[in-house]
């Protein structure tokens, strides 16, 4: 197995946090976004939309999108459980961070690390929307471990990936207690850091 | 089992039409976004994201996000079969909405009906990115008359709430002619029109 990642993606480093804690070999296939390597002809083939990360499989089908790549990989392991409720609980914390926390709190981050932009010059609307991500977060790490149920699962791993980061994009941890102290089991669980 | 949802939304719109093809029965409680129905006490205790589309069980829970939601009612059917593989490859087309096709087809629709703005006012670059999911769609139609597989799945009715609407938004179809076809084949499927 093949996974098509920029190292400077959170939404790639997804798929290694997943398949490293769950013991999958795969083969990682830098891909440098920033040098056009995801628009070339033949990444367009492996996925039309242009976007890493890209899963490859051994047979040569693939598979984009990178919640949708980390919950192929976790199917029938503890990060994606058997209860029916219990997944839709999980999926609902990969739609929300796609649609509610990546485009803001990543693209913030995408612009000032990689565009050169300064704090000041994020849009408002976009910084807006990044804290209320991150509030809502807040809230519901104070009621519990973990995101989704008692255990680590998929949605951790999926909103760890750039709440880790969130500095890089202008974006504080320190006055949210909860996520703080949240990041920093999910560090110990991915044995990271 | 009752929805909380907004008629105006095409997120909304697919619980009614994944439940009705299932023939699964649900209490409708419209919604009222625009008046703020989604910012009450109550529902921020459904959703503390304050938006519709919920899925309330019997025994209370909840369940936001509405991809989410129509995979957890489709689980074990035709619209989101068994084979590992093909649900990934129907999960992607899922991300792929809330992250590439909604935020620019369904917001340009919602400036434009709701909102009041003309054609000429939207954004640019929301423009752009709308149009270039609508040609990803087309290019994916004129390979197969369902966009995951050989039969019309999750990844068809999620794409078809707001592509069916795209002209209202700004968008045409008119040199789209996969995607015209598609529309008219699934709204055959689902009984609309």
């Amino acid at each position: 197995m093949e996974f098509y990642g920029d190292s400077i993606s959170g939404n790639c480093l997804k798929l290694r946090y997943t398949a490293d804690l769950l013991g999958i070999p795969y083969t990682w296939c830098e891909t440098d976004l920033l040098a056009g390597e995801t628009r070339t002809p033949a990444f367009l083939r492996m996925n039309p939309a242009g976007q890493v990360p890209v899963m490859k499989l051994d047979d040569g089908r693939c598979l984009a999108q990178s919640n949708a790549i980390i919950t192929y990989l976790a199917e029938g392991s503890a990060l994606f459980p058997d209860d029916r409720y219990q997944r839709a609980l999980i999926s609902q914390w990969l739609y929300w961070e796609q649609y509610s926390h990546e485009p803001y709190v990543a693209v913030c981050r995408f612009h000032m690390k990689y565009l050169g932009r300064s704090a000041s010059e994020r849009e408002s609307w976009r910084v807006e929307k990044g804290e209320a991500a991150l509030d809502l977060m807040e809230a519901s790490l104070q009621a519990g471990d973990w995101l989704a149920g008692d255990e680590m699962t998929l949605a951790d791993i999926s909103l760890f990936a750039y709440t880790s980061l969130c500095h890089e994009g202008g974006f504080s941890l320190s006055n949210r207690r909860a996520i703080s102290h949240w990041v920093a089991r999910c560090q110990r669980r991915l044995g990271l850091g």
